[in-house]
């Protein structure tokens, strides 16, 4: 026995301790969170006493305060309100929100939703023949003679596929938030969008849409799956079928005064060092934002709660971000980046986690070391089902840190079901499933286990 | 370059063209599964048009009918009916199963359900006092003294802490299958069991229990997580709390005549070898048996109609399996078996599916040659999220098999909404997702593409 064998044997052992030592605290966050996780009953709070919380709305305001609160009582070290302007845009009247297929012999009723961003219509709808397209090339092979003065229907479902549903929106989603200027480019009067999921059910989707100011701001409305084929068929049937639609969504407010809500644990020896986890408070104006994004705000509570009431040790400083406006605007975003700069803060890692409350499946890492010492170590999640890290990851809110901090990181919670929910009136907390939800908090815990003392 | 090498080049060209092949083929069966699967309106049709179905019930033999004719349409080479005596117990009627905690001012009306299984209460019902115990030691701990006159109340939950959360309901069960009679034998009139299951709700879960001969048969009832809360708190605070309930599901009948339903695409050159998927038609007689088993019903159909529409090859033989009476009986399985020796049959491999449409995560496998195998090609799997192979594995319905089959296989979905639904009337159609359904459908057939050319 050589010296250099004992040297190996003890790095060896030293390793493999190291090792046992995490399980035993994976097993200790997983068993608190299972127990007695906090997060499903912040999401009740969250959802039941506010409910949805559009940027610049009373409701944001109030989930601000509940928030802040919430982060108080659970005694973080430091808990704080960043200031940041946010566009305020309002849907109107949901009651005269009204779409209808004229093709047969009675107006057949269908569900829409105004896409966040939309101009309203005339106070008296819009009627006018439809012209439907799966894709931005066919609309503008039809050219203007065949789109003037028509509503344009975007009708390409999303690719059913994709095992990761988040891919199938990716390629579908250009319809919503580019359709209305590609067609009113070519002088249609308005646009209806297939909702953006993989249901087909009669629930209308909403979700960000962005006029190019070169042409003419026309109103935009989604419909839901089963009706987008309603109309396609009638379509079918009779070329002549007309839509009618009508929105009251004309206000909008440039600048309203609102905040990113941070909790902070500092940390020991690292203190500089911050690993950010993070999701978004602002939701659309519908359901009650469980899923979207209600479950990452908590989780990320949760997982400072939990190394508090676990008293974990962490030689970096762990810090909780609820942002606001991911929305519709980026700009809690946008601003924490600003001011992370600004103050010389240093980040090791941002994680987001804004994939709905959903059983965990793993990570997306930015960063090929960071990736590359997590993978080593993923068997030790494997038996809690998280262990799936895959290089390159991130998301919208840590997207404007990403030259401020090593490691981008995205949870990856299982897809399947996020988009029946994704920005309807569907996404409500008795569609969040407790211990899904309690086990990515696990999960994302975990992971800042063994990234906070590396 | 020697000729040792290149035998070894081909080799691993070969392995390497294979495993690419197998990547395709797993390709298209995903993807023509999530386009055009045919599950998930199988399990429409099974739960709406037939609903819950017990052995032996008329709704029983309906769905022997439904998916008999079902395997026809879809062309398989050979369809039968495999007769099957099965006992049949009728819970009587669910109006007048009633539960009333009587510990304060006012009656609390509270949800229960009849245990299968389980005698009539007399007419009447029966109120009395109650005692609370976690364990069958506590019981015996307290001997006849106190538990005679008496309705046991056996309220141990469910251990949130376990991942897998069938390990949480082998930890728990044994209260709702032996209970009654380790209360009775100490002079206990009747028994109520916490339901099993991890969700805080009001829906009780029924089940099979079982009686002990040597003791008085006295009536056993599941309640609901909230109530029996609310049952434990009432006798905290007024030890005199009496229980009151009543069943009326006395009727019991030893032997009906029902079938195992069996369809078949005969292998090519090792047809002799027989492939097993199987789920169990028999539900318990509340709410549809949606997860628990429609799904692994037309999924065990759906994995034959895709190598069937795909023109996919195969040397073994497939065959799916509809067990009948797994719930209160296991005498399909049995019958199968009996059958499968006395036919020297030669059974490969048997797949069970009766763990809910749920995303899925892998599989167990019992044979370690096919284990290693398997596990060996699990990466094949990794980005559809199913690669999670074990050592272990089976089921219910296919271990009466274990002596003439190589390996017993268990299809493992995720498993944390399962005991939100099982054994009760939530466990219908609207709570599949249509998605994971069918994924599990594509993971199974994966699986047995895997085998069945091996």
């Amino acid at each position: 026995m050589n010296k250099y064998f004992l040297v190996l044997l003890s790095f060896f052992c030293l390793q493999s301790f190291a090792q046992n030592q995490d399980s035993i605290i994976i097993k200790k966050i997983t068993d608190e969170v299972l127990s007695n996780g906090k997060a499903y009953a912040d999401l009740h709070d969250l959802c039941k006493h506010i409910g949805n919380r559009i940027s610049g709305s009373e409701q944001a305001a109030k989930a601000v305060q509940l928030m802040y609160k919430r982060m108080i009582a659970y005694g973080f070290d430091s808990v704080w309100l960043q200031p940041v302007m946010v566009p305020k845009w309002i849907r109107g009247s949901k009651k005269t929100e009204t779409g209808k297929i004229l093709g047969g012999l009675k107006p057949f009723l269908v569900n829409i939703l105004a896409l966040g961003g939309s101009v309203s219509t005339p106070k008296d709808g819009i009627t006018a023949n439809v012209i439907e397209v799966k894709t931005f090339e066919e609309l503008r092979s039809l050219g203007k003679e065949k789109v003037q003065g028509k509503i344009v229907f975007f009708n390409r479902p999303m690719d059913p596929t994709h095992i990761i549903t988040g891919a199938a929106y990716g390629g579908a989603v250009n319809q919503r938030g580019r359709g209305a200027s590609e067609a009113a480019k070519l002088g249609a009067i308005g646009v209806v969008v297939r909702s953006m999921t993989l249901a087909h059910d009669e629930f209308a989707h909403t979700g960000a849409m962005y006029y190019n100011d070169s042409f003419p701001k026309i109103p935009a409305c989604a419909i839901s799956s089963n009706h987008a084929d309603v109309l396609s068929k009638s379509l079918k049937e009779n070329s002549e079928t007309k839509f009618y639609f009508n929105l009251n969504c004309n206000n909008f407010i440039d600048s309203v005064l609102s905040y990113n809500v941070i909790g902070q644990l500092n940390g020991t020896t690292k203190a500089n060092e911050i690993i950010l986890i993070g999701g978004h408070l602002d939701s659309w104006d519908v359901g009650e934002g469980a899923h979207d994004d209600g479950a990452g705000c908590v989780q990320s509570i949760e997982v400072l709660r939990l190394f508090k009431t676990l008293n974990l040790k962490h030689e970096r400083t762990l810090r909780a971000v609820l942002f606001m406006n991911e929305e519709n605007g980026l700009r809690g975003g946008i601003k924490y980046d600003e001011l992370a700069e600004k103050n010389n803060e240093n980040h090791y890692a941002a994680i987001e986690t804004d994939a709905g409350g959903f059983v965990p499946r793993g990570f997306g890492i930015s960063d090929s070391t960071i990736y590359k010492n997590m993978n080593a170590k993923a068997h030790l999640f494997r038996n809690y089902g998280w262990d799936k890290i895959d290089l390159g990851g991130g998301g919208a809110d840590i997207g404007p840190l990403k030259n401020n901090c090593k490691a981008l990181i995205g949870y990856v919670p299982d897809s399947q079901r996020y988009f029946d929910y994704h920005h309807t009136e569907n996404d409500i907390f008795e569609n969040v499933n407790e211990r899904e939800l309690h086990l990515g908090a696990a999960a994302i815990t975990s992971l800042v286990w063994l990234l906070c003392n590396e």
